[in-house]
């Protein structure tokens, strides 16, 4: 019920099944498409998907940060009066007193024992299920006409658009562009113009014998425990010049390669026809300015894709740029976070560009490191961020909160201009502390990673219980933080976790030229997945996404948000209807105990 | 040396450096590339490949199976007083006891122990290699100019033709046909012609329905050790009428759909570049007529690439045909296997299109169920093949002398002419007996599988010491006899056996368009392999297969068929030198124990 309330008030999205069960709201009346959130639908084959017209008025509403978090005001008198515009506005310590609540639950020996038999047994009932109705699933599929895996729509969940494409495919990219343009200059060091020759020289390298082995984007054995080495190996042949000039948006070149590239793979997902994929761009929070070159970029050099739709993420890495003197405060990074965005919704006129680009993004990522540790712990005493100037980077589970409270009240500002929303989709227990975990239960619409589950039982439970979407990356994983075999993502998928696979960062961790596929197939074959859990899988990834209403209904079923049998078209998912049933019937099945205990405390209390 | 004999009497491989060593011939005056199996080198890309002039003239010689061996006879007078031309014929008797002797050998407690010693240190040497040299081996990788793991060349040791497609592609081209052509005839049945339309009418299927999973042509949890499971999946939507139509090379279409879809297949592998196959090919022994009309297919609907090379594979299902009496003995199916080709050695005019055909046909597989067991017991008291006429099947070894024994006389005859040479390349070693692997030991030039040398200590370290070339495909396993994670590929690679990796059958194992690409990948990733590692795997894989003696100069350096460092071309391979030199002063190490203990036992028994 804490989650559902978080949910509702972020237009995120909660399970009707199990609302009503916790509700003992055995009928719901209100139409169950109410309440998603919104995304624009893709512009029809004949629209110009760059098209600036039509832009809504400008509001004239002022906006001011105040302890973190945007506050709307409907102009300067109202300013005065601090009278905020009517919008949901977060309450820290509401906040804290319900995060503490989550704390304890988790922590709390009979829950423990009770989730985690619940656990057991669902593994066990899937067991079950998989040995009586295997052969029917695949029955099902059989005689299910022009649908199988191949055909069925996929969503790349989880991908960083700078290593979006494989290793051989940038190494390619880097020698054409040496062949072709040579003696153009890409960039401009202390006023002096640079060639794309003169970038290799000075590295004294020549493109011709650059080999994905010289250029070392891959990860391996040495990356594994070692995030920071991961993380440099984002730099070409070492040399963060060619990260500069390949992999980022803003460089004297307009980040025109990187947007080259970034269109070459969205050609390949075109082609393949049945994939997606929702690549994250990054925003640091550095400088306002930010917003609006990120939306240049996409309409100068065309980025736009049907098979792509976009996601920000905000790397965690505010105690880097305070120790170079770059911020303020925290607060002054949330601040260039958000405060374009705001002002883009209020007067769109004015921001065109960014207000175009926005339809196209569907939702916020919380990105880097998660086993680094700090030593604040968050509470309604920390600094708020216009007072937290320290060097030290904020936690974990202080980021999530703020990120969370400003998409939270711009959704529903956006909401009331008929505007479209955004998901908070951090990546939440890849590694750390399992606090992360209980930071995003309230506060993201789903998470990518999760693999910490594993570790704690309640609030495995809890994710199974409110389903909520976990983008799984096991090749990722491998080369980072855990073995492909030790991988909890089967585990996870037979007790009707709701996850989905994505591929991270095919750059670094695939080999072929069709990373999603890769990730399919490795599933596939290392735990013998089934045609019907593929499909479920994949099924997932569509529901997790932000595609728009129009493109569910149309990949996986008119009634596609309905739960349970009922949402599914096997037609179009391949999924088997035997195995929506099994998952239907064991989720209600747990809501059932558990609203059974409910209704029997009540009586207790109500008959002492 | 008992391999060294049976490999020089039939041109196949030994490792001079093992020979030296047990021969005390420290040093070996024979140029080393003498010796080496003749392949033809690929036509030139202005030359015809299908250009059936200058056919060497008729020998006259007269050929006649005796014992299930082809004797060769200058001429009739020479037949009556059976005096066999000029060549080595094999001697079962010395056979038998030199598999006795190995049987012997591999059961030695001793022995068990010395090998199982000798391979635990095999490996604990090479992760001390690799923990110490790894970085240096990357370093020497980095440094190597324009070779990555991308382009160095990769052989698919192992495929069957039948299979050779992936699933999605046989889907599609199934299609492809039924809408290009429903009204072609493509069959006939009973004198009434069949077109394509009536094909699926009568199996109440439309083809625009049709998917991978009605298809069903995919291995899945259901084939885990049953072979006859994964048999039948040959049969698309279980229909032999498909199979027949689709995936044979004789049927009513002269097998124009499957040389297309072969063509296909070839296309992108030359697209690639960089990745060769040698895809088997089936020749049952039924009848002699299978011969000319294989040689026919290829030559007709033109299915040379310039990326392939073709092995002949035979099936152990003489039993099959005998109890449907379309054989009398076994005798007569070795003979409608053998017979055509010695007859188009000796009179390639006469028999223009096999000799063509023969050009590109590098060598011989055996293949079927391995687990099945037989009650017979081959030795030289068994039946010769000619009086073979029970219906019982004859074991595995009985299939394996006789088949080397006919390819070594053919071999043979073919050097005298100036002719290629075959390999005999059977499968070995899947499953069932440990004594198939004696009988490779003893007639193979390489194999594939080999899983069970993981059982027999010294088998594993005779493989070792005779560096024999086994193809492995670890996820054709994982869907019949072994998982994944118990294959032994990485244990034998890090040991020192000469692995290659190899796909079996695209169409029931893989996901990918890249069949090749996706074994190489999932080992990469699920066993963590190096770049050296997989770049020194396939360099196996080119030494492994029968590509020319001109191409492995070209795809592996000048010197490729020396052994140790100085036979490695890092600008070609992307192997590490220092990898090289490991490898090399290990076999050596491990030959001189041997050689010393040798010279010993010579020393006391000369002093007693």
């Amino acid at each position: 019920m804490i989650r559902e309330k978080y949910a509702r008030l972020a237009y995120h999205r909660f399970p009707r099944t199990t609302a009503q069960y916790l509700g003992h709201r055995r009928v719901d009346t209100t139409p169950p498409e109410e309440g998603l959130p919104d995304f624009h639908p893709p512009p029809l084959p004949q629209e110009d998907p760059y098209c600036l017209d039509n832009a809504p008025p400008n509001l004239g509403y002022l906006v001011r940060m105040q302890g973190g978090i945007l506050f709307v005001y409907d102009n300067k008198k109202m300013l005065e009066r601090q009278e905020p515009h009517s919008l949901p506005y977060p309450d820290l310590e509401t906040y804290t007193v319900d995060m503490s609540h989550i704390l304890a639950l988790i922590t709390d020996g009979p829950t423990k024992t009770y989730c985690h038999r619940r656990l057991n047994f669902l593994e066990s009932k899937f067991s079950l299920h998989e040995m009586l109705n295997e052969m029917s699933e695949f029955k099902e599929l059989k005689s299910n006409p022009h649908r199988d895996f191949y055909n069925v729509r996929k969503v790349d969940t989880h991908i960083h658009a700078a290593a979006c494409m494989n290793q051989k495919h940038l190494l390619r990219f880097i020698k054409h562009t040496y062949q072709t343009e040579p003696d153009r200059t890409v960039a401009e060091k202390r006023g002096r113009k640079i060639t794309l020759r003169q970038v290799f020289d000075s590295l004294h390298m020549d493109p011709y014998d650059l080999t994905v082995d010289s250029l070392d984007v891959h990860a391996g054995r040495q990356t594994f425990h070692r995030f920071d080495k991961f993380n440099s190996k984002y730099n070409p042949v070492g040399a963060s010049e060619l990260r500069d000039l390949y992999l980022k948006t803003e460089n004297y070149l307009g980040g025109e390669y990187f947007a080259r590239m970034v269109k070459e793979v969205a050609r390949e997902l075109e082609e393949s026809k049945y994939q997606y994929s929702e690549p994250r761009l990054s925003i640091y929070g550095r400088s306002p300015e930010e917003w609006p070159n990120l939306a240049r970029w996409f309409i100068q050099h065309k980025v736009y894709s049907p098979n792509m739709r976009w996601i920000i993420q905000v790397p965690r890495i505010y105690d880097i740029f305070r120790a170079k003197k770059l911020l303020p405060s925290f607060g002054k990074m949330l601040e260039n976070i958000f405060l374009p965005l705001f002002e883009a919704t209020i007067n769109p006129q004015d921001h065109q560009e960014l207000h175009l680009f926005l339809k196209y993004v569907t939702g916020f990522d919380s990105v880097d490191d998660e086993s680094k540790h700090s030593d604040h712990m968050f509470s309604d005493k920390s600094p708020s961020p216009d007072i937290w100037t320290s060097e030290q980077n904020p936690p974990y589970s202080y980021y999530l909160y703020y990120m969370y409270a400003n998409i939270m009240v711009l959704n529903n500002l956006r909401r009331e201009r008929g505007l479209s929303t955004f998901l908070f989709r951090p990546h939440c227990g890849e590694a750390g502390s399992i606090t992360h975990l209980v930071s995003a239960f309230l506060t993201a619409d789903n998470i990518s990673h999760g693999l910490l589950l594993k570790k704690s039982p309640v609030l495995q439970y809890l994710y199974y219980l409110a389903q909520i979407p976990i983008a799984m990356s096991p090749l990722s994983n491998n080369s980072l933080f855990l073995e492909y075999s030790k991988n909890p993502l089967r585990e996870f998928l037979h007790k009707g976790l709701h996850v989905s696979l994505s591929t991270d960062d095919p750059m670094q961790f695939h080999y072929t030229k069709e990373a999603l596929m890769e990730e399919y197939a490795i599933a596939a074959q290392v735990w013998k997945l089934s045609t019907c859990d593929l499909c479920e899988i994949a099924r997932n990834s569509v529901l997790q996404s932000g595609l728009s209403h129009q493109e569910k209904q149309k990949f996986l079923g008119q009634n596609y948000y309905k739960e349970g049998p009922e949402g599914n078209d096997i037609r179009k998912t391949n999924v088997a209807q035997i195995r929506m049933a099994f998952r239907y019937e064991t989720l209600c099945n747990e809501l059932s105990f558990l609203s059974d205990a409910m209704k029997s405390e009540e009586i207790t209390a109500l008959t002492q």
